[in-house]
C-alpha cells in the first residue's frame, strides 16, 4: 500500500490526523465529536487497560460500576465542581420518542419529559459520593479503594481523535479514607502508578508534579499529574490524580465514626487516565513512515511475510512457517503470518510499517536454502540476517531492546527540549520559536500565570516534584520565587 | 453476620431482591432504574467478560468501540427496528447547563439546543451499519467480525437489579458477510458459543432454539436464543443471536462488489449478552443461605478462616497459613485469608455463605496439632476433615466436582420441570400451578401465540433446535402442527 502520509516537518498536526486514520486506529463518526475506535486502535487500548487494571489491583483497588446518568441537582452540591464540570454537558431531557403525526418520521414525545434533567457523566465524583454516604458509617468501612472503566462525555467544541473527543473512554478511581495523610498518600501513589505505566509500557518519559491552583481539577485541593512532551514541542497531560480533601464528603454529607466514636468527614481522592493516552503514544514515537509502537503495547509484535512466486512456493513456505508461528506463540510473542495472495510483499511491508508492527520477518525460498531469515525492525528501519536457529532469541532480545530504546530516545529528546530560562524576552522568543519544556521562576500568583498564557500561550504544566529549592525571581513580575516551574504550550 | 434472608418458598422475588443487595452484588442508585454494581458483583461480571471475550476472539472476532449517541434520524431508516427500539429511549436535547439567573442553582441553557436530538444507544445496529458503509467496498473487505463491550439504555418502567435496568452493561457483536449462508452460520455459531459459556462457566443448562416471529429482534429475519429455567419455574432468556438478512445493509446502503464485480447488499448478524446473565447465575444456583457460585466464576474460590483465642494463637495461625496461601495461588486457586480481628468466625462463616464462596477452610490450634483441616463446601453445606498433605488435591478436586455438580443439579431440575402437554385445559392449569417449561404443539400463528399469552401469561420461549418432527395439533386452535415449541412464563 502507498502511505501518502504528510511528513511531520511539513505539518505535524496534519500528520497526526492522517496517521490515526491511515493506521486504522480511529475515525470520526456521524455524531459530532464522537469517534469510532477501530479494531487495531482498540487492541492497543485493551493492552493499556489490561496493564493498568493489573497495576490498580496490585495496589488494592477493585472495580465497580456507577450509572451513566447523574441528576442535575447533584452538580450544584460541590461549589467549585459545578463551575468546572456542569457546563458543557450532554443533557437528557426526555425518555420517549414517537411517530410524528404527519408521518414524517420520529419525534420526541413531549409528554415524556423528565422531572429532573439527567446529565451524561463528565466525571463521576458526584454520583459516587452520593452513594458512598450509604457505604460508610465507621472507620472499619474505610478505605474504599474503587475504580471504574467507563465512557464519559464532555461537550468539547473543537475535537481531535483521541486527544479531545466529546465521548471518551477512561478509568476513574474514587477512594475514601479516614485520614488526610492516607488520602494524600493514595493520590501520590496513583501519580506514581501512572508514571510507571507511561514509562514501562508506553515508553513515554514523563515529568511528575503538582498543578498550579488555576490548573487544578474542579473540587480538588491538590492535583498531581504526569506531563509528556510531544515531538512538536507541545506538552500533553497524560494522567491526573487528585487529593479532594473533604470537599465531596461535605457536599454529600459522608461522615464516619472514628475509633473514638466521633463523627468526621471522609477524605477523598480521584484519579484517571483516558483514551487520550493513545494520542500520547502515537505522537511520542511515530515517524514519517507511520506508527511506531513499543513492543509492550503492540497488538502484533512480529509479522511474517512470505516472498514467493506461485502456489507451490507459497505452500512450501506455509508449511515451513507453521511450526515457527507455534513456537513464537508459545514463547509469548504475538505473531501474525500474512500469506494473503491478494497483495504483494511490498504492499504488506508498507502496511505493517504504517501500523507500527515492531518486527518483520521476510522469508523466501533462498532463505530456506540458506537457513536464515531477514529480520527488520520498525523503529530504526534496519534489517539483519539471522540464522534460523537463533531467531527466537534474537526476536526476544530485539523486542526488549526496542522497548528500552524507544524510551531512551524519547527521554533524550525530552531532556534536549527542556531548558531553564531566566528572562521574559527570551522566554517569549523560545516559546514562539521552539516550544518544549521551559523551567522558569514564577511568583505563584494566578494573575502572572494568566498573563503569561495570554502573551505566550504557554501554561504551567506542573510544579515538578523534584524541583530543587532555588532562590530566584519570577520571569514575569520579578517577584521572589523559591523554585522553578515547568512551562509549555500544551494539547 | 446474621443473614435475615427471606426464604425462596416464602417469596422468591423478595428472596432475589434481598440476596442481590445482601451479598453485595448491586444496589439501586439515585437515578431511576439505574444500578450501582458493587465490587463483589463486578468481580463476577469481569470473570464472565473475560471468559466470553476469549471465546469471541477464539472465533475470530475483534473488539471495537462505537459512539454512545445515535442521531435520531438513524432510527427511522430500518422500518421494523424503529418500532422495536426507538420508543423508550433517553433523549439528549441540549449540550450546556448554566447558572440560573435567580441564583437558584443550575439550569439547562436553552440556547444550547441540538439541531438533531441524540439518542443514548439502546443497541447499536444503526450507527454501526452507517459506519460499515464506509468500511465495505469489495468482497475482500468481508467478513467484518466485530464486537463491543458497552453500556446501553432502555427506558424500562419496571426495573429489577440485573434482570431489567434502564442502563445495563453488555457486549454486542455486529458482523457483516458476503453471503446469506455465512451470516446464518455466524448467527448459529454465536448461539452455540453463548450456550457453551452458560453451561461450562455459569453451570446453567440452556435450551437452544429460534424465536417465533413475534418474539424476534426488531429488524431480524431469525433470532436464535438460549433459554434457562429459574428455580421458580420461570424462564430467562440468557442470550440472543440474530440473523439480520440484508435489512440493515439496505437501510444504510451497504453494498460490496462480489468476485464478479457486481454490487450486492451485505448480510448481517448481531448478538449480545448482558449483565442480565448475573440474574440467571444468581437465580439458578442460590439457596436460602445465600448465593451459590460455580467455582469458574467465583471471585474467591476458597476462604480460610482462623479459629483462635488471643493474639498469640492468631500469630501462630497466620504464620502457618502464609505458605498455604502462596501454594494455593500458585496452583491458580483464588484464595482469601480472613484474619480480621473485628469479627468472630461464626460471623465470617455466615458472610462467606451469603456470598457463595465455594470452599471454606476453618483452621484452629487443634487442626495444627492433628495435621488436618476442616473443609466445608457451599453447595451441599457439608464438611469433611482433610489431611494437611492432601489439601491441595482435595481442593482442586472439589472445585471441579462442584462445577459439574451444580450443572447436573440444575439440569436435573430443568428436565424434571419440562413436560409435554397436549390439551389446553391442562396447559392452563399447569402454567397456573407449576410453571416450568411446557412442550406443546402450536399452529405457527401470531394470533394463537398472543391469545395464549393473554390467557396464561406464558410465551413461546423458543422453537427448540432439536425439536423432533412430530404430527400434532395446536393446543389452542386444534390446527395441525409439525413440532412442539417451548412455552413458559418468563422474566
Amino acid at each position: 500500500m502507498s502511505k501518502n502520509l504528510t511528513s511531520r516537518a511539513e505539518d505535524y498536526s496534519k500528520w497526526y490526523n492522517e496517521l490515526v486514520v491511515k493506521a486504522d486506529l480511529a475515525e470520526n463518526s456521524g455524531v459530532r465529536g464522537c469517534m469510532v475506535i477501530k479494531p487495531y486502535g482498540y487492541a492497543i487500548w485493551e493492552k493499556m487497560q489490561q496493564a493498568l487494571d493489573g497495576m490498580f489491583k496490585d495496589t488494592g483497588h477493585q472495580n465497580v460500576y456507577f450509572p451513566l446518568f447523574i441528576p442535575k441537582s447533584y452538580f450544584s452540591k460541590e461549589a467549585s465542581h459545578v463551575s468546572g464540570f456542569a457546563k458543557e454537558c450532554a443533557v437528557v431531557t426526555h425518555y420517549r420518542l414517537k411517530n410524528a403525526e404527519d408521518g414524517s418520521g420520529i419525534v420526541v414525545d413531549e409528554n415524556a419529559k423528565l422531572e429532573e434533567e439527567l446529565i451524561v457523566r463528565p466525571t463521576s465524583e458526584t454520583i459516587i459520593w452520593d452513594t458512598y454516604r450509604k457505604w460508610v458509617q465507621s472507620y472499619r468501612d474505610l478505605p474504599l479503594l474503587y475504580n471504574q472503566w467507563a465512557n464519559v462525555v464532555r461537550w468539547e467544541m473543537r475535537t481531535r481523535l483521541f486527544l479531545r473527543t466529546a465521548e471518551f473512554l477512561w478509568q476513574e478511581g474514587h477512594t475514601a479514607h479516614a485520614t488526610k495523610e492516607e488520602a494524600i498518600k493514595e493520590a501520590e501513589q496513583m501519580m506514581h502508578v501512572y508514571a510507571d505505566f507511561a514509562q514501562r509500557y508506553m515508553a513515554v518519559p514523563v515529568i511528575k508534579g503538582t498543578k498550579s491552583e488555576a490548573e487544578r481539577f474542579a473540587g480538588a485541593e491538590e492535583t498531581y499529574c504526569i506531563e509528556a512532551l510531544m515531538q512538536d514541542g507541545k506538552a500533553l497531560q497524560a494522567g491526573t490524580s487528585h487529593f479532594l480533601g473533604q470537599n465531596f464528603a461535605k457536599a454529600f454529607d459522608v461522615k464516619f465514626a472514628n475509633r473514638e466514636g466521633q463523627q468526621e468527614y471522609v477524605w477523598a481522592t480521584s484519579w484517571g487516565v483516558s483514551t487520550r493516552l493513545m494520542g500520547a503514544l502515537i505522537m511520542t514515537h511515530s515517524d514519517d513512515n507511520g506508527l511506531v509502537l513499543p513492543p509492550a503495547l503492540a497488538p502484533i509484535q512480529l509479522v511474517i511475510v512470505p516472498i514467493y512466486k506461485g502456489e507451490e512456493q507459497l505452500a512450501k513456505l506455509d508449511a515451513h512457517v507453521a511450526p515457527l508461528i507455534a513456537a513464537f506463540k508459545k514463547r509469548g510473542v504475538s505473531v501474525k503470518y500474512d500469506n494473503r495472495d491478494t497483495h504483494k510483499p511490498g504492499f504488506k511491508f508498507n502496511e505493517y510499517e504504517l501500523k507500527g508492527v515492531p518486527l518483520r520477518i521476510a522469508i523466501g525460498e533462498r532463505d530456506l536454502e540458506n537457513g536464515t531469515y531477514e529480520l527488520a525492525r520498525r523503529d530504526t528501519l534496519t534489517k539483519e540476517s539471522v540464522a534460523a536457529d537463533a531467531i527466537y532469541d534474537r526476536v526476544d532480545a530485539l523486542l526488549e531492546e526496542m522497548q528500552q530504546s524507544l524510551f531512551d530516545r524519547a527521554l533524550e529528546y525530552q531532556e534536549a527540549q527542556t531548558v531553564s530560562i531566566d528572562d521574559y524576552a527570551s522566554f517569549k522568543a523560545h516559546m514562539n520559536d521552539k516550544g518544549g519544556f521551559v523551567l522558569a521562576h514564577w511568583d505563584g500568583t494566578a494573575e502572572t500565570e494568566e498573563r503569561i498564557q495570554e502573551e505566550t500561550k504557554a501554561t504551567i504544566r506542573c510544579i515538578p516534584l523534584d524541583a530543587p529549592e532555588e532562590e530566584g525571581v519570577c520571569i514575569y513580575s520579578g517577584k521572589p520565587s523559591k523554585h522553578r516551574v515547568l512551562f509549555a504550550k500544551a494539547y
